[in-house]
């Protein structure tokens, strides 16, 4: 090819790349920005926002400023193929500005933002299951970066799909260091801040934070409000026009990450200044505001919340207890009917405080109780350490034996029904878990057999059932040595009594006779 | 006296007394009757109710057509003194009749209607504590009048101050005869009914069932829908506005009866041809149309209703298993911020069916656990006889043994604080409620010790809290063998770790080494 050849074709490309329309693969962020006023405060001045459009799908996004004049609008499209906005603002310069993009197929590990499934489960927006198993660094994304990046490292390679973090710093026993950015301007020194303000590098590094989990395939299920300041910057006593400004400004920064998931607050009851009536503002805003609506709930101290309100999609709960048997932890389904996950339960630790101090084996019991009975639990973990930096509070590595258990169960419910684990006959057999006639988990706890009669409930009502001659085979699960154990043979359903099936040859079932033991049952396909 | 003198004393005092005002004391029923049109059908075309005034005080009741041309009114004044009243209808005849009575002071056991009171308990209007221990005998009502006659004489004599049963007639296993009377005019042996007229007689003879009871002290929860009737005579799937027209009827005649309760329904989500927003309807036309606002609530089969609903006044519950242990009973009063009453929890009895063959400890055993976790349960009784006559069903006479445990632990109740008794410290110590620092009933259930290491909790949160140097004596129950034995001397709080207070002199409670013990633990006053 001749140099002036090269030049042309060189040029056209050139020319090509940058008429080329912008794209974005689905349920990816799309992002523009514009330049705007910088007089006044934008902060308080400024409305903005942008409509996306394709075909009758029409979706209003808040925009939010970003300092130094430049005015963003961040758009997740639900759909593949083009996309056209026009903005609406109260400033001619931002106002009416229109614009086209396209979405193109996800690529490989987007499966779009995780949804209710089956009233009380999970799965992504593509229908993937999304078999849910949290942790907690309340704000690690606040300590120095060092740290952070630790903890991204360590979560790489843990089983955890989301974690649960604060927006605003924490200050709380083994957390009483300051955090490397403030939300507002300000002098730390006294405490005192701008509210008519946001430091905006505060919010970029935040959502910097959101799109890492989000290339490692984890939620951020991010806390809005949490009562460890106690004053001490008080940003859990701001004016309700504050609050209101800031989930506003929040929303329209974070929404379009699909790996969002709102918790309106941790332990909202212990927030002394807040009022139930705010929270539910709170929620209601959110709720409005977020034109995907991502997963919200709100998470207790010692009283729940009330979590059959339309806008709560799912039930955030700290109660250790419901979880020390699958029988309690369903008692919370029956009345929400919607999932239920069991975000604190005490923590895998060695700490004085009784909710930190769980061993391992106790940890790794819950979630397999809170799993049988159809719900999920959160992970959290409390060592002492002479660097003061405990996982449950500042992320950093991993210390305890739960993960890699927690591991183990993630594995068995990559394989459990794609319409989840369910109460069999739950007032009865609250330790069997599945879907009738097609699968079964049953845990067996700290009881030891060495023998479990093959025994399968046949409940007066229910949807699928069992019926004679079905066929099963059976696999020894030991959750806590992690060892699958197929169990030679097919067992086939028998009439026992009104309630229960056995096996046609009255077999049973051998066991190691050690605590913390489940069984597989899956029917035999023709 | 001479003769004519006592003739003149005769005669004044006769038109003293027909010129007196009628006169019924509060909370009682006062009742007047016009005569109005017998042309047309009156139960559809007549609108027909009183207002009843008492200076700023003014509620309207509704009226109801009785049969032979009687339309009445009923009213039950929740103030003594003058009241007056006005009527309105779209027949002239019984348009804008006044009239006035007087209400006089309470007698002795007339307490005014159960109300909610101190959030989770319950009390009568007059303040009276009301501790729930309710029964069921769902169709006593409708049985043979003899029948009828023993279960008045047996509650008489029984601990339970409620009962549930059903306005319609029942048809299931061991209630196959037909009832004395029909809500409706038609034909039984087609079940063709005519429901655009009512049975006054059945009504009539329904009322007369709860004043009987309330001459009892015992409290109606009349179950206004059931699904035992699968269609033999067709009441658990009339026409929407036949179902209407029968609350609004059943309401103007039985609000004004101080000892009623609502229940919507028997097993709501088992009436297949009922939705749910139908039931939302029923509790929105009862809780409008009863100007007293009596305790209202829905009972389930497998699925729960949404007791958060504003017109809601107590979780009404069937759930055995969640009374199985205390920890488990509080879970739902977390939710609900209600009182809640397990109403059913199976049956003290011996049938084949897994809910009616509960052994008597079985069924004190659940009393006692959701009296500890500030909660309440309900009995019933299903022995098989010849007779076919069970108490759960029918009513007659008591078999089992539970009833006399019950009517200790109503002793026990009788005895306990104003307040209600709330869990303490429920997930750390579901086993113990009470009152804080005043008050403490510990129940060890099936486990049998023979010591007690003196322990109270001092959690980090609560209201009222027991404090160091603080002194209680303790009595241990024998809640089967029903013994109440003290404990010599005194016991004094002292601190024992974050969350625990012991005996300063380091005591211990010696206790029987059986089951079912309590330990009742009271603040010495000073």
């Amino acid at each position: 090819m001749k140099p002036g050849k090269i030049i042309s074709l060189f040029l056209f490309v050139m020319v090509l790349s940058l008429c080329a329309e912008p794209s974005v693969e689905q349920w990816g962020t799309f992002e523009f920005a514009s330049n705007g006023p910088t007089n006044g405060n934008p902060f308080l001045d400024i409305k903005y926002s942008a409509r996306f459009t394709q075909g009758t799908n029409s979706i209003v996004a808040g925009g939010f400023y970003d300092g130094n004049g430049i005015y963003r609008v961040r758009f997740m499209p639900d759909h593949a193929g083009e996309w056209t906005y026009k903005t609406a603002s109260n400033v001619r310069k931002l106002d009416g500005k229109t614009g086209s993009f396209s979405a193109t197929a996800p690529t490989a590990g987007n499966h779009g933002p995780v949804r209710v499934a089956h009233t009380y489960h999970f799965a992504y927006a593509d229908g993937t299951p999304y078999q849910e198993l949290g942790t907690t660094c309340y704000v690690w994304e606040w300590q120095p970066e060092a740290l952070q990046e630790q903890t991204l490292k360590t979560l790489a390679s843990a089983p955890f799909n989301k974690i649960r973090f604060c927006v605003f710093p924490k200050r709380y026993q083994w957390n009483t260091n300051e955090p490397i950015l403030y939300p507002f301007p300000g002098d730390p020194a006294v405490a005192h801040w701008d509210f008519t303000h946001f430091n905006v590098q505060y919010f970029q590094h935040l959502e910097q934070r959101v799109a890492d989990l989000q290339k490692l395939g984890i939620e951020a299920d991010v806390i809005l409000f949490h009562p460890y300041d106690e004053g001490h910057w008080g940003f859990d006593r701001m004016p309700a026009g504050v609050d209101d400004r800031y989930l506003h400004y929040l929303v329209a920064r974070l929404a379009a990450y699909r790996n969002v998931w709102w918790s309106l607050a941790n332990e909202w009851d212990f927030m002394k200044q807040k009022k139930e009536s705010d929270f539910m503002r709170f929620g209601e805003i959110v709720s409005r505001d977020d034109p995907y609506h991502h997963l919200l709930s709100i998470h207790n101290g010692a009283k729940l919340f009330n979590h059959t309100l339309p806008w709560i999609t799912h039930a955030s709960i700290q109660n250790g207890f419901a979880v020390e048997e699958p029988g309690r932890a369903e008692l919370y389904r029956d009345v929400y009917r919607k999932p239920v996950v069991y975000d604190e339960v005490k923590y895998e630790g060695n700490i004085a405080s009784r909710w930190g101090q769980l061993s391992a084996e106790e940890l790794v019991f819950r979630f397999w109780n809170a799993t049988i009975a159809g719900t999920y639990c959160g992970h959290g973990e409390t060592y002492q350490s002479a660097d003061q930096i405990l996982w449950w509070s500042k992320g950093g590595a991993l210390k305890g034996q739960s993960p890699v258990r927690l591991a183990f169960l993630k594995k068995v419910l990559d394989d459990s029904p794609v319409d989840g684990i369910e109460p069999i006959d739950p007032w009865q057999h609250p330790e069997i878990g599945g879907q009738p006639g097609k699968y079964y988990l049953i845990y067996l706890g700290k009881t030891s057999p060495t023998n479990w009669d093959f025994r399968i409930p046949r409940p007066p009502t229910g949807k699928l059932q069992a019926a004679e001659g079905m066929k099963f085979t059976v696999e020894v699960l030991d959750t806590w040595n992690m060892t699958v154990t197929p169990v030679s043979g097919e067992f086939t359903l028998q009439k026992k009594d009104n309630y229960t099936y056995g096996d046609k040859d009255g077999r049973s079932v051998p066991l190691p006779g050690r605590p913390y033991v489940a069984m597989r049952i899956k029917r035999v396909e023709k």
